[in-house]
């Protein structure tokens, strides 16, 4: 029985090109970067080269390109590095981040901002909120229903606001983080045109190693450490750094912005296949999130009345590999937050399966799960 | 030229059979292990497995293991974790940690315990702090000077102040962590004969890869975790797991203990071989930390007079590595903290080497070695 994963936002299998460019510093070029001898510079000079890449990719400067253990630290780093410094003031972020922004968005003085039912940031309401705000945190790419938020636009209000307070001589900084785990296999990640100060980017979801990613601080912004020790990561993370994966996501993000375009058109046809082919032969079912502002490959779809559980056991049986919400919380019980925050009731959301596509993703594949679908829901 | 490395203790290469089992995470059961299908599961249940495995080698539960990005950041999780918890009670440290012991330290209430001048903790000053500690953090294994610090000696005074506190009502928890990071090649790491409630390991070290680690955390020890999120390994430390590298570590713990007494006594010779040349050929040198607790795999020499940068950049040219000081404190310009806590001067500590030694080394290697060295110096 041929495998079709259709879960490539939860994780994609590594590209050979990215392991053959890690291969050499397991057992070869092993060498501590912090060490002083030549073969350890030459492993610190990868490691720099590395750091230069992701930095040309991102349009930065390599002293703003941090390593992180994935986007899950970036965006602890994002939130608390900047928080702790500003207790008494407050954290805008949209109500449907991911866990790893909601979750340290708790220990500090935070606003949600609520979304529309497509799944947009409402950006009334984020105006408001911004004059007592010194972070704003918007992820690009939502991980469950795959919706694109107006990155721009919420950039020029954090701007005005900027302004705003430049001209009443208010001293309080106003930074914009975005979460764009899910962005460079398909969107232009270049931060200034984005218009973000910080940025998270991961391994584990553009083929190349997880526990591996990069956040993007802009000069002058000045997160506080997290996990401190020898300094390393220009003292904001500390340990000996695991030169293989940074080489391995510097390449990686390098084959995800060369190969964007092509990779987005093709998701696009296989999601606009799937979608005709689910309007075809399947009834009593909608499509969650804005489809004009969505990420081409991510397609979240409640099945009504149907027990999502069951429809991903019966797919997996049948050798089709789907998700029920975003795996990060498939393990807890409680309905997905993003899609109750787009208006989803709980059994709505229990009734939800999320698939995602990958370069790999045929359009034979998704007849044979939109044929195998229609006969599980009748 | 053949190349010498005597900087083990900085960095070890990968065993090939430890590479040998992190290959097929790579490309082919990439799954993310929160996700609930069968080929995620499987691999869920390959990451369960090597947390088993870590857990039979360090002698205690699965659900006691929790990975981490290397033993900075299960060092930082012990003290940050159970310090914030406590901001108003001690924390005690030996003076000779290393850095991701001694900074996130810094944060909180601490006193450095003293060492006496063969680099073991004084005893009699942890136990007159220990009335008002929650926690005690001590290395069972110092990387700079090898020395082995009596961890049973300070448990035995733990459990006597906890008895203390029990049979006068006090409620105040106390805690022992170590950092056993240079400890699996040559010590057994059982965490109850060693008495300790928190215990670091890394993987870098063990001819594992880096950026991968334990923390072991005993029932009922509750730090707060650093990392926030999706809530992975037990809500301590979230992120999506890298399966590769907690199965490689897995693996080297495995290989590491099981070798150790053969790498103990290959190393133990090479160190006497190295002590008796350096004897025999140089002058005006000594031996820091002491001989009988120490490690086998470091020798710390302080060449009275000489300029380690300069003998450690001619080694080089020779083909030799060896260090300076810790590669993590490498990059800073001040001398050691560990050889000033032992009583050296900024000069004698400006005159040091550490030689560290691995499988690979070989009496022949030494000869080469004391014998550019023994050129040098003259």
């Amino acid at each position: 029985m041929k495998s079709i994963y259709l879960d490539y936002a939860a994780a994609t299998p590594m590209d050979a090109e990215v392991f053959n460019v890690m291969r050499p510093y397991f057992t070869q070029k092993f060498y501590n970067p912090s060490a002083t001898y030549l073969n350890a510079k030459q492993v610190r000079a990868d490691l720099e080269q590395a750091r230069a890449d992701v930095a040309g990719l991102l349009g930065v400067k390599p002293a703003e390109v941090v390593f992180m253990a994935g986007a899950t630290e970036a965006n602890n780093l994002a939130i608390q590095g900047i928080m702790r410094q500003f207790p008494d003031e407050r954290l805008l972020v949209s109500a449907i981040e991911h866990d790893s922004v909601l979750e340290p968005a708790g220990l500090f003085n935070h606003i949600e901002v609520p979304v529309t039912s497509n799944g947009r940031i409402n950006l009334n309401i984020l105006q408001q909120g911004l004059q007592k705000a010194v972070l704003v945190s918007v992820g690009l790419i939502n991980n469950e229903i795959g919706v694109i938020q107006p990155l721009r636009e919420i950039a020029s209000l954090v701007d005005e606001e900027r302004r705003r307070r430049r001209n009443n001589g208010i001293k309080k900084p106003l930074w914009l983080h975005t979460d764009a785990a899910q962005a460079p296999n398909y969107l232009d990640i270049h931060a200034s045109r984005l218009g973000v100060d910080l940025m998270s980017i991961n391994g584990g979801k553009i083929y190349g190693p997880k526990q591996i990613g990069v956040l993007y601080v802009r000069a002058g912004v000045d997160p506080q450490a997290l996990i401190l020790g020898g300094g390393q990561e220009f003292n904001l993370r500390s340990g000996t750094e695991n030169v293989a994966y940074c080489a391995g996501l510097a390449k990686a993000l390098n084959l995800a912005q060369d190969r964007r375009e092509a990779e987005a058109k093709h998701v696009k046809g296989i999601k606009k296949f799937f979608i005709d082919e689910l309007h075809n032969q399947a009834k009593d079912f909608f499509i969650n999130g804005s489809i004009k502002f969505s990420s081409p490959h991510i397609l979240s779809v409640t099945f009504t009345g149907q027990d999502n559980e069951r429809l991903m056991i019966q797919l997996d049986e049948a050798g089709v590999q789907v998700a029920t919400g975003s795996a990060c919380s498939a393990t807890d019980d409680n309905p997905s937050h993003v899609l109750k925050a787009i208006g989803l009731t709980d059994q709505q959301a229990r009734s939800t399966l999320r698939f995602s596509f990958g370069y790999q993703t045929t359009i034979t594949d998704i007849k044979t799960v939109v044929r195998l679908l229609s006969k599980m829901l009748t």
